[in-house]
């Protein structure tokens, strides 16, 4: 198949586009792969389309070969299946909400969970209708708070979801392990350099949960691995290993000490230092003091009369080298909010003395006390003696204060150890192209799928949900395989195998680049041939940088003496070769990619 | 390819869905092709999406041997491209809006004209970008009125929608035929049975304009055609040349008559051959008559101070044997909107005498008085006298009455003469499946979209706007080839190319057929396999006969004597074949399907 660039719907962009941060946004902007038409929502013009499209397809015969049955449900979706499973609220100002003309309640799905469950349940009666997986590969609509990069973070974007539904636990065990193996493959081929996560279940409810996250300097998400071993999590899903307990016994007695302006860590371990103050014979570190940091949690949903709950508040203790990691905190509460408590809190409760909050004074005033696993039982700590400019030595947990409850609360450091005991964890920073995920029954038993097992035992099936972000794998591909002058596409989904670039005026150059390019055509390649008659070499040089086929193919100068040259858009290898060798050349070029 | 259905995501009904009134929609949701979600509103179950998709294929592949490129825009479009043309409030509840979390106006796109307009106008600068071809397969949204007939008018639904840029007239001339040529192709293609119709442009604006109807009993669409040529036609587009004017002088005076009684046509006609009243010589028919109906016309958009256009009434003068045809009227006063009047209007104006409404009165009081062409002048007429039980005889147009304007007002009837002159016109009814449409310059004008051309000079470039009902095309097709006992469907978009039937419980048997299959398989072909151990034979059959694929092979009984049984599901011939040569004979005969 041959484009013709005289005549192909492209106009390149010589400047980023002004609301550009990222590379993939601005390269695919300025290449004129995508255009947007309001915010978090693109316009796929024809090269672009080809490359969203290669995807897809990478996407579906994975999943076709994993058994899974394709089907496409609508996006236009009443309000009902949304308020069986309470998402209709749950969702909050992300769910896109209309009308129709007779007042009925619409939603655009943002995720399908509903429609799959209540599909089956409708379609499926018997046992023997079990497992199945049913995929779509379908535009979801999400009204993000803040869109972001391009179709990186869209709200209007391609999702592949799937949906396993099986009988028995052991068969989603199973159906889990096939979508993983899938997703590696799809990743694999796609050559996307990723980690696999163990992931919170966060507010889906659920069990395990892993995340695949495209490395990339720009992600939203942090995530931290090993160095000694295959461990990789998201932050929110780190598993702190505390030391054993140390015994209490013979710890010296606490001591309350005046600190004047040691409002801050290092004050107070400035101050310890200078007061000659050691912990097991050595200096004190900010790790040696404790945070105590007030929160403000809020549970979902209303009281008993109706009202939404009021938030509480509670101690957060958390080592004085790290702050209180929100998002992992909030994943221990999970399904509740938190929020830092603010200057009405404290004001509203004297006892709280900025500055200067010990465990004590919650206990005392009746406070939830959660502390990170790092506040282990025996640890002696400086902590705040709940009266200005005053800090209390060798507070013991366990003795001079007990936590209520312990969760994973602090922030995860580059070095701490690995939760496998193998190495030391790294941070890095990527984004979420696929998620899977053992559900349960919390769809099913919402829509009270009850399906006769083969003992007629009325059973509820348990769901797997796994997604892959289709349209921002795009975005993701451009964002590690860029270069700093273009686009670079792996030969998977570059919209055209091969560029042809006439750059001779030559007429005998220019027939013979016709006739090239309808013999790369002939033998099978999908090639963009840059034909306009009046741009100069200059531009289309830059032009096929910017657009990145893989291979590039330049009948110039060099063809005065029969020679064409190949330029490899990875490898920046440029190869001079024989017009009448080119064709195999490309091909064996194309294999070797 | 090979699909089991003993895992396939697919459960047959025997009985039609209480809301299928068409046989189409009856047997799609029989077959598992396709469920209802909300009003207009379907899933695409496998089956059904794999129709969907070869359809989509076939479309896009005569698309791009016309030059068009694809790209794709999304659904969800802010408000301000459909004022800038208007639509935002001409589409009235047909339009889905919404807004965002940010209070930002939305619609669903229900067609794309505004997204294609302002996309060529940002990347095309030069003629030398022109002609253009661009087109999508995507999904529209209309919050249609009454949405019917399962997916043959839904209110989300595919479409392939291109549209066409030219610098010149001539050009867009050449962009509508490509396009016709490709649109006969495509249903050539899928074997529909259509007929190409002239158009009236509605309210798009524009001229010429065809729309390609597929014929069948329940569509929507009225359409004429001749019975000696090819014309067809839109009843809407019907176009009635009147006979040469006929000598006013010499005819007798308009003589008024006393007719008790006489409110209907028929009560007419008879008094007046009870009278002994003639016309030239032979009795009185109803077309003699002249009907003259009173209704209101309503202009849209607002007057000078703000205000929607009041109604005005207008008479409407068409021969007794002939109804007025609303659409057809309206079409000619387009972009008007008329109802018939009502007891309040005649109430208010009681110079209308019901029963006995002439066109003299509606002169004398200052209504319009708009004639059909058959109403021409010189032809004399029995009509109201505008007094009660009284009608006027020989009342000649042109000089006892003379209308303000002649529009195409009176219904077509079978056995009117063809507009070509050719034969007589017959009526049938159709569902359109395509439109072409020759837009103009209405959307580049509103959108400002000036291009220098040649010689420099700032040139509006002109449109074409082309359509297909792409998932509406799966019903057509289901609707023009099913049979009484199931589905049917043509080879090209067939989900399967072979449904094979195991009928025989016989290991032996089983083990030829599962072979067979594998064989059929690596031959290319898409199989679907019914190999459920516990379904009896005879409701196996049925559901090969419901599921539709051209081609059935049954491994029977007959295997005893090694054979298998070829049923063709168009023609019911069935064929006993040797196993060896099944293979070879259900190529043959998918070749000549």
């Amino acid at each position: 198949m041959i484009t013709r660039m005289s005549s192909l719907f492209l106009r390149t962009l010589r400047d980023d586009p002004a609301d550009a941060e990222v590379p993939s946004h601005k390269l695919l902007v300025r290449a004129g792969y995508v255009r947007r038409v309001a915010p978090g929502v693109y316009s796929w013009l024809p090269l672009g389309l080809r490359v969203l499209n290669k995807v897809e397809n990478v996407v579906r015969r994975e999943m076709n070969a994993i058994g899974a049955q394709e089907l496409s449900f609508p996006a236009l979706l009443p309000k009902e299946h949304y308020e069986t499973t309470g998402r209709w609220e749950d969702y909050g100002d992300a769910l896109f909400r209309l009308k129709d003309r007779k007042g009925g309640d619409y939603v655009l799905g943002p995720t399908h969970e509903e429609l799959f469950t209540s599909t089956v349940k409708a379609e499926c009666s018997s046992y023997k209708d079990f497992p199945i997986i049913l995929y779509q590969i379908q535009t979801k609509y999400r009204d993000e708070e803040r869109p972001r990069a391009g179709i990186l973070r869209g709200r209007e974007f391609v999702m592949k979801d799937s949906y396993s539904f099986n009988m028995v636990d052991e068969g989603l065990e199973e159906s889990y392990q096939l979508h993983r193996g899938a997703y590696r493959r799809i990743f694999d081929t796609l050559g996307v350099e990723y980690v696999i996560c163990a992931a919170t279940s966060g507010a889906m409810g659920g069990s395990a949960s892993e995340e695949f996250l495209a490395i990339a300097d720009n992600g939203e998400d942090t995530f931290v691995r090993s160095t000694e071993s295959d461990y990789a999590a998201n932050v929110e899903a780190v598993v702190t290993h505390p030391p054993a307990a140390l015994p209490i016994t013979g710890q010296a007695e606490a001591t309350e000490h005046h600190t004047p302006d040691c409002t801050t860590i290092e004050a107070l371990v400035e101050w310890a230092n200078r007061e000659g103050i050691a912990v097991r014979g050595r200096d004190v570190t900010a790790a040696d003091t404790l945070k105590c940091v007030i929160v403000r949690i809020t549970e979902p949903g209303t009281d008993d009369e109706g009202n939404p709950h009021r938030p509480t508040l509670a101690g957060v203790l958390v080592p004085g080298n790290r702050e209180v990691a929100m998002k992992r905190l909030e994943a221990a509460l999970v399904p509740a909010t938190v929020e830092l408590a603010d200057d009405k809190d404290f004001a509203r409760n004297p006892f709280l003395v900025k500055g200067y909050v010990g465990p004590r004074a919650l206990a005392e005033h009746g406070l939830q006390v959660l502390a990170d696993p790092h506040v282990f039982e025996g640890s002696a700590w400086i902590t705040g003696a709940d009266k200005p400019e005053h800090h209390m030595v060798g507070m013991v947990a366990g003795r001079d204060f007990t936590p209520d409850r312990v969760v994973e609360a602090a922030e995860v450091l580059e070095g701490d150890p690995a939760p496998d005991g193998k190495g030391t964890l790294t941070l890095a920073r990527g984004i979420e192209i696929g998620h899977i995920f053992q559900l349960g029954r919390k769809y099913t038993e919402a829509f009270e799928v009850y399906i006769p097992d083969e003992s007629g035992k009325r059973t509820v099936p348990t769901m797997g949900s796994y997604g892959i972000g289709v349209s921002r794998l795009v975005a993701v591909l451009a964002e590690q395989m860029h270069d700093e002058v273009g686009l670079r596409w792996p030969a998977t989904v570059a919209p055209y195998d091969v560029h042809v670039v006439i750059a001779n005026k030559d007429e005998a150059a220019t027939t013979a680049a016709s006739e090239l390019v309808e013999k790369l055509s002939d033998a099978g390649l999908d090639v963009l041939y840059d034909d306009r008659p009046k741009v100069s070499p200059g531009v289309k040089f830059k032009d096929s940088e910017l657009l990145g086929m893989p291979l590039i193919v330049v009948v110039g100068r060099g063809f005065s003496e029969r020679k064409v040259e190949l330029r490899n858009r990875f490898t920046g290898e440029k190869l001079d070769v024989a017009y009448e060798e080119a064709v195999a050349t490309v091909q064996k070029a194309l294999q070797e990619l």
